[in-house]
């Protein structure tokens, strides 16, 4: 299990990328839009991780939502495991709670967040890559 | 440049140990108190990062004041890098703001913090290890 990636959400991405990019010196691999979460993301790897700014296309999507209530900060941590149902199920047998059911991309790339509740205020994705 | 740390607030120790530990899975590589800044600490290392969990042991301190005011949750982001000193040069040439001055630990670790309002939310710690 390791850190894939740390997510921002931000109001702009320029604007972001001034700091992370032009001053902190982090690296751009990518940026895109990803019109299904309703987000512009840029990745900027960092080692074995990465961290993603996210800019929301709507204002009344989730990160959207983030923004207006919480301002711009972490909005979550993304830890990539080996196997997603069975993460679950060791949690779920500790008690802790799901905020979302497993969903699957394209590409087989299998997700789901445990609900902040459950991990002390932090909302955590776990993320398993298609077997190869 | 990579992701040395990712430090959550949390009121309980063995109540935070219980889900990331017990229900997660990651390792607590040690878990010791750390007076010089009134936390206890638990070290959850994950690839080339880490979890810490930093609970406060002043209601007064800063992660007593940051649970009281913002509750659980990540506190803040810290970045490895090769020179502390030449990345704040960067980062004030192009207008960020740091939050701390650089402090210098007895190992010679040399660390300091970057304002969030420069870094849309999130406090960002730099990080130094000293020369072999």
């Amino acid at each position: 299990m390791h850190i894939h990636h740390i997510a921002i959400a931000v109001r702009d991405l320029d604007t972001a990328l001034a700091f992370y990019r032009d001053a902190l010196g982090a690296e751009v691999a990518e940026r895109r839009e990803v019109p299904t979460e309703g987000v512009e993301i840029a990745f900027l790897p960092l080692g074995t991780s990465e961290i993603e700014l996210l800019e929301p296309l709507d204002p009344d999507n989730s990160i959207g939502r983030f923004l207006e209530h919480r301002g711009e900060g972490i909005h979550h941590l993304c830890l990539l495991v080996d196997n997603v149902e069975r993460t679950i199920a060791r949690l779920e047998a500790q008690g802790a709670r799901m905020a979302t059911p497993v969903r699957v991309q394209e590409d087989g790339t299998r997700y789901a967040f445990i609900h902040p509740k459950s991990a002390q205020g932090v909302l955590i994705e776990l993320y398993e890559k298609p077997a190869q």
